[in-house]
């Protein structure tokens, strides 16, 4: 497995750098979404569904945290198409670092990468990775309040999607709270609640990311 | 309640500015205790159960988040000083503005404040606050590899608190591991399981505290 040491870029414009990204990436159909979270959500217990579920595509993951390399290694495990990068401290990737780390494994063949952006619901927020689709993932235990504490993640998102819903009947979380919270911040939100150890909700989130997937391509 | 908007502070140095809150708090006898943790990770329930197990000591809270007052809301109503901070979108908060906010309700008259830290386990390792302790949560629900992806968090606690153990039954979560991990990197750190629904291991946590203010204002 690879393992890639990134350092915040020199570049001015993130955002101009970000364009460039989502372009390229465009031009091989290759759909690249960014996956935003706190620690501890389930991100690469759900990546591990997803990339299991959908064997038909083929699928990388980018594993952005500040040390260990134990997330590339369990995907890498099932299979996929795994880089480990380190941001040397740093609580977000931007777009500049994704291109690194993506141009270290060779991305072009696939048709769809996962950004596991660092565990953190503010910083990654704020930064263009150049991802064409940005999914937060709130895990139930984390509490129903997140959108209330951290609105511009829930408003940066294409998608939420809720994980660990196995653990509602131990949990406080009101699920249509979150709901009514998050499409008040992003009216355009999509909203899946899933649980990648019991499998519920999982085919409708992959027959999204499908859709996704094919848009890229076709459009 | 109050609320007050902070900015980063124009200081040149917090480590200096961090030195002199600490030295201003031991002079009146004020305990400060900096809680870090992932969002999620029931630092504020956990807060609400030792404000009520602690009624003998007079204790203030600091809450800084990005947005919103809830967490400040709920600690008001069991009735202690509290005060929630907005950091201007940043993930941490400095001396400077610690003593900002601290200033805000004056502590002098308590025995010990809690700063509840933004909801990340990066940036607030990074910037000394001026507090006495430094004390890391980690839910259960989270997972027992945070050592390896966060060590700078535990090496800079004097504490690790492991909330959420009701739900033990129902993550695969080894305490053991956590244990084992979080000594190797910090082997002076203090670690206390607790559940602050059930109560569990609350009095050891509890009785830690207590110690740490009577040190503090006699050493």
């Amino acid at each position: 497995m690879k393992v890639i040491e990134l350092k915040k870029s020199v570049s001015a414009s993130n955002d101009r750098d970000a364009d460039r990204v989502r372009a390229e990436l465009k031009e091989n159909g290759v759909l690249l979404v960014n996956l935003m979270s706190s620690p501890g959500s389930g991100k690469t217990t759900l990546l591990s569904g997803l990339i299991r579920g959908m064997k038909d595509l083929k699928i990388g993951v980018m594993e952005a945290d500040i040390a260990s390399t134990v997330d590339a290694e369990a995907i890498e495990r099932i299979g996929a198409k795994a880089i480990q990068a380190h941001t040397d401290g740093m609580c977000h990737v931007d777009a500049g670092m994704t291109k690194e780390a993506l141009d270290a494994i060779d991305v072009s063949d696939l048709d769809l990468v996962f950004l596991e952006n660092v565990g953190n619901l503010i910083c990654p927020a704020e930064y263009d990775t150049g991802a064409a689709v940005n999914v937060m993932i709130l895990s139930v235990p984390e509490g129903d309040d997140k959108p209330l504490k951290y609105p511009l993640m829930f408003e940066k998102s294409d998608a939420l999607v809720i994980t660990k819903t196995d653990a509602l009947p131990y949990f406080d979380f009101d699920t249509e709270a979150v709901r009514r919270r998050a499409l008040k911040l992003n009216p355009g939100i999509r909203i899946f609640p899933v649980s990648a150890k019991t499998g519920d909700g999982m085919n409708e989130l992959e027959t999204w990311l499908r859709n996704e997937v094919d848009h890229h391509k076709t459009n």
